[in-house]
This record gives C-alpha cells, sequence and structure tokens, in this order.
C-alpha cells in the first residue's frame, strides 16, 4: 500500500553544485573503467569531484584531460576525436593529451595560451587508471597488480556501473565479508561470518583473511564451482590498497587440500569517488576453469551482477543515506570485530590523506579489532 | 506546448539530508499506517525525519524501533524477524523490541550494549500508532476513538500514501471544507461553501461544523448516498486532535431528519510529518449500509481516492512548493471566514510544542475568525 | 556499460526553494510564449523565480498577475476563469486583471483587501510579453519588432519549451553561430565558422554578423532552400534586444546576389529565465516561400527543433551543470573571437541591471572581441 521510504530504485544523476565537498587522496591510481569501453567516442566522467575527459590517440593510446573546455565550459568528453585531438563539442577547439589547444577552427585560427589539466593515465590489466594528483610523481609501478584480468588462462566476468553513497561504504563492504551471509544467502552462506578471520596492516594496505574448514558451500557458489552439497575448506582473502581498489580471493577445496592447491576465484572490486555520494564501481571475478564455456560464463556474470549491483548497491545506499552527509566518525559506529578490516583502512587512507595536505599526522591509536 | 511549471506528478523521494529541520510535538499519537499492511516482514519509515522500523514479534505484536543499526546504519526496517527479533539487513546483528541487541551471529558472538531507540506502539482500531516522546508518559488513553474503523456495523474504504507538503497544510485542508467544492466538484457540491458554519476549541481539539439545509447533493455523494436530485439536510463534523489527526463526518439526510438520524459517513485523515516537504497520509471512509455490496465499496474506494490523492494531494503539493519552504506566518497569509479550524489548530499546536518544550506560552491572542 | 554522467534527458521541475537567487532586469518585455497557446484555461508559470498566472479575460484579452494565492498560497494559474476574472483553484477567491479581489464566495461575501501583483502585458506579434517591473514605465513601444511572426506573408514553424542552464548561455549561443558548425553539422555548415564576422553595439541592442561568399550549403539549409549543393553568399545577422531576446536572420542566395534579393529565414530566439537554472525558450523561423506547403513545414519544423532542443539544449545545459553555480566570469572564461557579441551583451546587460538598480555604472572597459 505505501512504499518504503528507502528504496529507491532510481539513481539520481548528481549535478556538481557548489564548491568541492570532499577532501581525497589524490597521488594514487584510481580505477577510471575498463580500457575496452573507451573507443573511438570520447568519454565525459566526473572522479573526486572534477570533470574528466577520457579519450584515445590516433595510436590508439588512452588519455585523461580536464573534462571543461576553459572557453565555454562544455563537457569536452562528449565531443569527438580529430586528427588524434579531443575536439570540443561546442566551438570546435581541440587540445591534445598534454592539454594544449592544438586547433582553433574559427577565423584566424591563433591557438589560445589555455591549457587543460592532464591526468597521467595508464592502460593496465585491461583497466584505465588515473592518477589525480601532480603528474610529476605519478608512478605507474604503484598500480596493483591485477595480471589475471587479462591472463588468458583466466575467464573474466565483470561490471561497471554508479553507485550511490560513499566511496569508504564500498571498500567497507568488501573487508567485511561477513556481509555476505546476510546480504548474498544465495551465493554465500556461513562461510565468512562464522568461521576464522584476522586483520592486519601491512605498509599501506590492509588485509583481511577468513578460514572456515569443512563447511558445506551455499549452493549458489557450490554451483559455481560444480561442487554442490560438498564439504569445504573456505579462505576469503581481501587485499585494500589505498585509496579503494580491493583484491578478493575466494578459495575453497576439499577439506584437508592444501590452501594453494585449492580452487582460486579472484576478484577485483575497485570503488573511485565521483562525488561524496556517488561512487564508480568496476568488478569482475575470474576463473580458471570451464575457460571456453559461455553458459557458464553468462550465469556467473548474472549472479555476481545481481549480488554486487542488486544486493550490495542498495543497501549501501540506503545506510549512506541514513547518515544525513554526517562524518562516519562523528556517528559513534558500533564496531564489531568484523569491522578489523575496514576500521584500518578508513584510518589509514585518513593518515595519508593528511600526509599528502603536510599536516601533521594522526597518532596511530586503533583499538585491536 | 509547455507543460505546466508545478505539476509533476512524481512524489520525489526525499532523502534525509543534513540536521533535521523541524520542531514537531513528540508526546502525543502519530498513526503509522494501517495494521494489517505490516505483516511478517518489517517495513522502514522515516517519522519527524527520524528512521524508525516496524516489525512483528512471534506473538505478532508490532514494535517500533530505530531504523538505523547502530553498527553500520543500515536500514533495520528492511531486515527480517527471526525469533521474533528484527535483524539487520546487512550484517545480522539482531535487536528485541525493548532495542536491545540480542543475537551477534559474528564470532564470539557478545552482545553489543548498543541500544535502538523504542517508540510505543499501539494497535488499536485497525491502525498502528506511534508515540515518539518519552515512553514513560506515553498514554494509549489519549488515541482519539476510531472504533467505527474495525466494528462490523461499518463497511470502510480506505488508503494510505505519501504526499508531498507540510502536514499542516494537510490538516488545514480538512478544516476548511469549503475547499471541496472547488477541488471536488464532482463529489461535494455547494453544501460547504455556502451553508453556516462554526469553529471552536475545546480543551485540546478544534472543531469545524458545517451545516446546510434543504439543497441538492452534487452527484458523487448522491450517488454514494442513493439520492441523486434530492434536495438533503447536510453536516459537516471535523475533530481535530494535535497535531493532526482529524475525523470528518459527513452527514446528510432529508429535509427536516433530526441529524442523528441522518445517515452518517465518517472518515478518518490523519497526517504524520515525514519531512517538513513530506506527509504521510492515511486516510478512511465508513458507511452502514450496502455492507457487503463490493461494487459499491469499490466505487466509492475510487471516488475517494481521486479526491484525495489525485484532487487534494496536487494543490496542496503546489501550495507547499510556492511558499518556498517560509513559514508560514511570516508569508501573512489572508485568514478568511473558513480559516477559522485551521488557524486554531496552527496556534493550538504551537502552543502545544512549546509547552513540550518547556519554552513559556504565546499569549492566546487569536482572531474570532 | 557505464552511462555518460552528464547527459540525462529529464529535466528536473525546479522547485522554488529558498529566496529568490538571481538578480535580473526587470524594466523590459519578456517573451511569455505563444498567444494562441493561451486559451480558456489558465496557465501557470515562474518567470524570475516569480510565480505569475496568465488568463484572458471575456474579451479575450490576456493578462498575467501574480500567481500565488494571498489566502492559501495556491497556484492561481491552475484556476479557471469565471466572469472573466482568475478564480483560485483551491477555495475559489476571484481577482480580476487588476489584482482586486472581485468575489469571494464564502458566507458573508467581503471582499478582502488583498491585491495580486499585476503584470503589464501585451500581445504584439503572435507573442504574450510581460514586463517584469514597475507597470508604470511600461513602454510596449520597447517591444522588439517581430511583426514577420504574424505576416501572412510568411510561413513560420515555432516552439516552446523549457531549458535547462542560465538564460545567458542561451543568447550566448545564439550570438556565436560558429557554435552551429559542431553543434548542428547536419543543418549549417562551415558558414559561420569560416566567414567574415563582425560584432557591435548600437544603443541598447547587440549586433552580430557573420558574411561568408561563395561555399556550399550544408545538406539540411541547402535542402530547406531547395539548393543542395549550389554554392552560396551567406549571411548570418544576429540582433540581441535585452536581456535575452534575439533576432536571427539567415540570408542566402547564389553568388553575387544583392544581399536584399538573397533569400531570407528570420528566427525568433527568446529567453525568459525561470530560475537561475532554467530558461523558457521560445523559438520561431519563417520563410516566404512554400508556403501552403504542409510537408514542408512539418520537415523544417523537426529539422529546427532537433537543432534548437536536441543539440543546443543539452550542451547547454551541460555548460551550465559545469560551471556548478559559479559566476560566468569567475570561470575566467577563455574569450575567442567569436565571443564579440555575446561579450557585450553581457556586459551591457550587467549595466542595465546596475543602472535599474540605482548603483553607479561600471566602467564600460570591454575588450574588442
Amino acid at each position: 500500500m505505501q512504499a518504503p521510504v528507502l528504496s529507491n530504485p532510481v539513481l539520481a544523476i548528481p549535478v556538481l553544485a557548489g564548491p568541492p565537498r570532499g577532501t581525497y587522496l589524490r597521488r594514487c591510481w584510481y580505477v577510471v573503467g575498463w580500457a575496452d569501453a573507451l573507443g573511438e567516442s570520447p568519454q565525459d566522467r566526473i572522479f573526486l569531484e572534477e570533470p574528466v575527459a577520457l579519450f584515445r590517440d590516433e595510436a590508439g593510446v588512452a588519455h585523461a584531460v580536464g573534462g571543461r573546455c576553459p572557453h565555454r565550459f562544455a563537457p569536452l568528453g562528449q565531443g569527438r576525436v580529430l586528427g588524434g585531438a579531443l575536439a570540443c563539442p561546442y566551438h570546435g577547439l581541440r587540445f591534445d593529451a598534454q592539454g594544449a589547444c592544438v586547433h582553433n577552427p574559427h577565423p584566424g585560427g591563433q591557438l589560445p595560451a589555455a591549457r587543460l589539466p592532464v591526468y597521467p593515465l595508464v592502460e593496465r590489466h585491461g583497466l584505465l587508471w588515473i592518477w589525480m594528483g601532480e603528474a610529476e610523481v605519478a608512478d605507474p609501478a604503484l598500480i596493483p597488480d591485477f595480471a589475471w584480468l587479462t591472463d588468458p588462462a583466466w575467464a573474466v566476468v565483470r561490471g561497471a556501473t554508479r553507485a550511490e553513497g560513499h566511496y569508504e561504504l564500498y571498500s567497507d563492504n568488501i573487508l567485511d565479508l561477513s556481509h555476505a551471509n546476510f546480504v548474498h544467502p544465495a551465493l554465500v552462506a556461513r562461510a565468512f561470518t562464522e568461521g576464522e578471520r584476522r586483520f592486519w596492516q601491512d605498509g599501506e594496505t590492509v588485509h583481511a583473511e577468513y578460514v572456515r574448514l569443512d563447511d558445506t558451500l551455499s549452493n549458489g557458489i557450490g554451483a559455481m564451482l560444480g561442487r554442490v552439497g560438498q564439504p569445504q575448506d573456505f579462505y576469503g582473502e581481501v587485499t585494500w590498497h589505498a585509496p579503494a581498489v580491493l583484491r578478493f580471493d575466494y578459495v575453497a577445496g576439499p577439506p584437508g587440500t592444501p590452501r594453494d592447491a585449492c580452487t582460486l576465484l579472484p576478484s577485483l572490486h575497485a570503488f573511485t569517488p565521483e562525488t561524496p555520494d556517488t561512487t564508480h564501481y568496476v568488478w569482475a571475478t575470474g576463473r580458471d576453469f570451464a575457460l571456453g564455456d559461455a553458459a557458464f560464463s553468462q550465469a556467473m556474470q548474472a549472479a555476481l551482477e545481481h549480488a554486487f549491483e542488486r544486493e550490495d548497491m542498495p543497501i549501501i545506499r540506503d545506510s549512506h543515506r541514513l547518515m544525513r552527509g554526517a562524518d562516519f566518525w562523528s556517528l559513534k559506529p558500533l564496531v564489531l570485530g568484523g569491522d578489523g578490516g575496514g576500521i584500518r583502512a578508513r584510518r589509514l587512507l585518513q593518515r595519508l590523506i593528511a600526509r599528502e595536505q603536510g599536516a601533521a599526522l594522526p597518532q596511530d591509536n586503533e583499538a585491536d579489532a
């Protein structure tokens, strides 16, 4: 009779209104999206509240420049690529990958001195990675290793979408795998709620590990592994890279199998802030069996898309809304054992941002969760 | 060629953004909705800008607790009831009707000390009533009498919806029945515009009475009473209970019939603020004739739903928008005779809120409208 | 895989929230819309952030009064005209064209002293023009001449819509015809990018002139003129009237034809601010050939509607969004030669507003663009 207040299937398109509201880590690599989704047409995106235009030059090399034309503020990412340069869709100024105006189609044709911001962009592992900080310190060696994404030994299903909610809520979600039992009951059963778990920080990564021996797979993951109803040893291994790029390895095998002899399903979950209220979400899961089986891939794609986009996203969106724009810590969240990963990641990110901004580092003072 | 600016059929879903904006009467009973609409699944709602989760325990008793999980702020009203407790849809903490965490499904299983707010909830007259103030002063005896809603001597048609506009605009609407002549011309004719009327306050209720003798019913209400084209004596009696629960008795009979021998169509109109811009609207109308006539009920349901949801709601929504968030009195509204009920109710509500907040009472200084 | 962020086909209905945000020229004529679109039913509109009700009296004369009823703030433009007066749709008060309440349908029937704002309204050239400043200085002689709109020697296609984006961005768009080459490639080719152009101010109008001799028409405009593939001399002549009413004459003929012997396609582009973020856009284009050819008119209508509403509007909307509510000048726009018209219009409008508000005039200090 009365629809629930919070479950709104429509993602409102955020309009950048007013000055930037968030503070972000900038000297790091954010995932833009799938490299093969950027073809001949440029793309317009918002990252960290900044408009960015993505395009490929004549050699097919992908570039990212400021997405707002300095002339009349048109979205450059809605333009075309002409002669390897990005042409504004409004009055036709063209900019090269260095942000310089290289063509003025108007009488006289003088090239204005205006330059677009240029964002280092790297194509690796089938993904585009963008550096939102100073170009001179952009180091592609810092890109986390997701080589399985393009390794022919792996079949990969994947997605990319926009999600409502702060990006840290999304990385919290992956670091606390216990949510799967409640949010994805058809896919993943007790494994991550009832097993052992461990959280630790290693340099600038944060790790979560879940271990559950000799238990029964839920039907969803059981079907994916062809082991419905068979007891297994499970391992869930999550690695968080600042600010919000995560690898999640789902590992399972018959009880007693050495861990490295188990079946591995590696996943990517990359979250790039669009605004403080919206997040670009790029995900993938690989398998090293049934490689040529299109029906298998289709079923796996559908199951994961449902889990990530129809189960995770709504509850994170609604949690975000119920926070009403307040700072996470100001709401005094109840901390449970399973938050040991998310809390570490949040505190580390806070320190990294503070360090980057030249502020004194806050004391590292985390509770042992 | 150009759509009207104001008539937007889509109700935007309000997002709770920023701190609460309104001041509400709290020590009173608000209508939540129809009791039978709350079944095995919990419900998530916003009342007075606060998230509330509604659920039934194993004995079927309905409860209301804070709707935001203290762990990760997920909407508890989207969870499930397990063992009579409300389970968070995100990480599975369970809370009982006293707001205590009674189950932690995670390793160790220690129960966190966090407690949810608990809102007294009463099921009466087929409705759920919620008390948004201190539980220790919640007195079910203060719930207005709508016994006809569940009395088998009455057939009831009813609805529940969300409406755009401040809740006081909605109670103003019922107290000034003269609007019916203009907003519901097919349903109700001159009766409430041209007749006699009287407004008065009685303790903490406000009353409006309309009397029109020996006039012709409009076709809509005439058809409902089976008296198309026949002159009638009409009476409209409205009782307002703070903050916005109204009974409206429509009374009609052949000229000269004693009032208590006339046909009575009692109505409930209950308005519960969701936000300062949106209102939960629960309505019902009863009859004590044609009790088993389903076609009659269907026609009556359709006519009233059209009147309340397609005629009243848009004009109140648009009036609300044209107020641009300003305080009602700051706009210096023109006061007509028909506002005698609404003005009394607004002033009384203002005094009740001020009293509740321990502020000095403003002088009662109302014009005799 | 991922929809572009900026291209949202849905125009959000603006809600007037909070106090007015813009400063507007008021002592001038704004285009309301097409006169024949205002029939027996009143219209509700927002102009310059003010609600306005439009209606015709019994003699068919169009009037504009304040659109918010002083009683309960209902939108008067959603009411009816009764006895030549505008009846409020909510409680039936009626107001005449002078804004006086002339009928109170409620008992007693005393006429309240409240008066609506009255806006001078003139019907001319098939359009309604509204004066948003003091009535006593409203001078219909100031209405620009668009006599061709109703001259039987001209066949006219036309439109009226609401557009997202600040109105000055819309007049900029017409004054810089070079956009056509990029935004309307099917309709207009190089003519306005590569030709000669000249910009000047003449009293309180601003002019832009484009001249391109002996070039080939693009297929779209070629088809419209029946000259596909034939070289032509082109002239584009734009006249801007403060604040945002423009005439655009498209002139073309075989090379060497005297300009006044060429074919003329005159256009109206009128922009009336609704809010700082939305604009009423009224357009028309005339021709003095194929006058009775309905199929021709239909094709011309479709081509222009596509150009103005599907090509211009989205890019202006997205540019507006990327400005994030900032003042145009504060963003330090890159000024190109083609901006000579828009810049002059912006500066002149700024001076006219400052003069109107009694402020000292800023120094006229414009770069020769």
